[in-house]
């Protein structure tokens, strides 16, 4: 995924220049990142959280709701409603492409709900589980790589093993999910992001998620977690379709292997937004009562409150322009940044992705860390190394997830101009050393 | 907890009564029982929901917050802020008389964050745990009986035992508790409503409460969930003070020993409130810990808006005063037609309540099931029979939890004059068969 944008001129690659010239390059980007230091930034692009001036674009949000009924009459103040509003399940359904009667729709974190579903997956097993997860000698599941670290810190926390695969271009490496599933009753399930992938910025294509959804598994109840948290979240005019696992899944005869999840916390307010799950029926009724014995029903006026101030799924869909018209421009500079001054070297490559939030930079073999220890001195937070690996463990070291979200414009451009200053200095290190 | 109202005559108890008066009386009970049938109602008094003139009293809430921002700047529309804002906390803190830093604030449902808490108990353990509960060969729970139905299914699905002990009218029957957690490291804890408890309205004196936290129990990580759900919930002037369950076991030297809950979902919306739990230092990190990997923060724009709308705990008691204004005549309702009905006639007890939001009733031995039957046959909804007991067992069949709050008045009156129709034809039926 290395991006190709126009250069007005192309540098030698750094591997390819003699000592001399190497020694010389290494002192100019000391130099630099000397400057950089002096600068005395305090800049942080690690976490994928919008903008104040995203979050401001919700704030009709504040005021709402203006009733306390649903359309069917009832007093959504009470006590209830375990699966959630109908019409604001409504408005996910046509955004995710599935049947409302799929969906729940809960609080205001999909991270809950995942949760949830691993938790009573080994407390208690799905309907097509032998025993309970937690009775099994081992549970391991799937990891593409690089992916997103609180998928894998959830399931460390749990007990539950985790395998890599590779992440590529059209999603999960399909041969290499095969291989490990086919024959290993202990692998009961796997992560993706399907769309706009975090960090990588791949969708799933209909063919790999076919190829996931009807694939033979020794566990009878091995689940997909189809975090579909980017679903909506396009950044130029290329708006990526999901592929559509509950339908591929029950025309394969697994309706209950995949578990979709959204929200919108990346819509509306980050912290105070609402979640969903869509999975079959069976899962459904599964998951209703599990929860039933742990909640008194979600915030429904938290969930009137989105369907009065979207009304339906387009509002939804004009909303997130908006908020692409906010972010584009700081993926923009994500892109400059890095190219003017790494375009050529052979030294990184990066993502320039058409959704989602994150640009994942792929730096020479080796220096992730020490990219990363650069930035932080010099005033650059950025995620850890690593981080978006099972068990922080980047074999390669070099992969470093950027979120620019967060800060400022200007704040991104001078965050990123410093990150390339440090990811050539690591590199000139590593090729002098 | 036999309430010895005034009474205008004093009727003979049924069991005194000739063969030839038990028939006559028996013949007019069922014709009262007919006449009940004939109304046609159609009454529910099983939830303690409250009724749609207390969420009213709430409404100020629908337009709040007027700003998004919490007292020290932070934006409250994004991710974060595991804990809760601090200034809901202060207000619970006031409540509860316990130290802000011991409490978290959390989502609409304090039945969620007890769930957590056991659920990371039985897959992770405590501090204090040699080990999950999970790989326990048995954990065993202390339940006082009649206590909350929803306590007891959540262990039955979590798969731990109950053991039950009387709850008396100063709380659980202390020696019966000793006698099971002295030597017995499979008895890992107990509940407790230790306010105005659900159903029979007793409250924890601060002996117990002492004795409680206090008593030598064989299991390192014994813990006393103490759900204090009607803390401020007062329905006279004699305000019932909750024992101090955090600095007792402090004192004693079982600082994790207890873990508290409240909510406002009886204060301000049932469905739509804040939730806390608090607890010692040591267990409050470890579940801080736990939650980090499910949850991205609660909604804190919610627990603003309760903030803006209470100020402060002072606003809360206020608030509290409406309430009672609202729902006390309905347990004078309760109590006034069980009065006139049954005083006297020696077939049932039922109980006074200072505060809460259920009257207890104990009926002939034998029948509350016959009376929960009839009253539904006459098309009023009661709590099945058992509902307040472990797995649903109440040995004596006496037991029915009343919970008068969410019908208006008129129907209070209506149903109760029923129950107690139904409550004498099956003490009748039984005495004369």
């Amino acid at each position: 995924m290395r991006h190709d944008g126009p250069v007005t001129s192309t540098p030698a690659p750094l591997s390819t220049l003699s000592a001399e010239d190497l020694a010389a390059r290494l002192s100019a980007a000391r130099a630099d990142y000397e400057s950089l230091k002096e600068a005395g930034l305090k800049l942080d692009l690690t976490r994928g959280k919008p903008g104040a001036d995203q979050l401001d674009l919700s704030n009709g949000l504040l005021g709402l709701p203006t009733t306390y009924r649903s359309a069917d009459g009832t007093d959504l103040r009470n006590y209830g409603g375990l699966d959630g509003l109908p019409e604001l399940r409504a408005i996910f359904a046509d955004l995710l492409a599935v049947d409302v009667a799929s969906i729940v729709a809960g609080g205001n974190s999909s991270l809950t709900l995942m949760h949830q579903a691993l938790t009573a997956m080994l407390l208690k097993g799905g309907p097509d589980s032998p025993r309970p997860w937690k009775d099994e000698p081992v549970v391991r599941f799937v990891c593409p790589v690089p992916g997103y670290d609180r998928h894998f810190t959830m399931l460390a926390e749990l007990g539950i093993e985790m395998v890599s695969v590779p992440m590529n271009a059209d999603g999960p490496d399909v041969e290499a999910v095969r291989a490990l599933v086919t024959d290993d009753p202990s692998v009961k399930g796997m992560w993706i992001v399907p769309t706009y992938a975090n960090p990588t910025g791949a969708t799933c294509s209909p063919e790999v998620a076919e190829a996931l959804m009807s694939m033979p598994t020794a566990a009878p109840d091995f689940r997909v977690l189809w975090d579909n948290a980017y679903a909506v979240h396009h950044l130029t005019d290329e708006e990526t379709v999901s592929a559509d696992a509950l339908g591929l899944a029950a025309a394969a005869g697994n309706p209950n292997r995949p578990i979709l999840f959204a929200s919108t916390s990346k819509i509306t307010f980050a912290g105070a937004g609402v979640a969903v799950l869509a999975t079959s029926p069976e899962n459904r009724a599964w998951y209703l009562q599990r929860l039933g014995f742990a909640s008194i029903g979600p915030d429904k006026l938290n969930q009137l409150r989105h369907v009065e101030f979207f009304t339906d799924a387009d509002g939804v869909r004009a909303h997130m322009r908006k908020h692409r018209d906010l972010i584009a421009p700081k993926f923009g500079a994500v892109e400059d940044a890095l190219a003017s001054r790494l375009d050529g070297l052979g030294i990184a490559r990066w993502s320039a992705p058409t959704g989602g939030y994150f640009v994942n930079l792929d730096v020479l073999d080796g220096t992730a860390t020490r990219v990363v220890a650069l930035a932080k001195e010099a005033g650059i937070a950025l995620t850890p190394a690593g981080s978006a690996f099972p068990y922080g463990n980047d074999p390669d070291d070099r992969n470093i997830r950027l979120a620019p979200t967060f800060p400022v414009l200007s704040e991104v451009q001078a965050a990123m101009a410093g990150v390339a200053v440090c990811v050539e200095l690591a590199a000139l290190e590593k090729l002098s050393a």
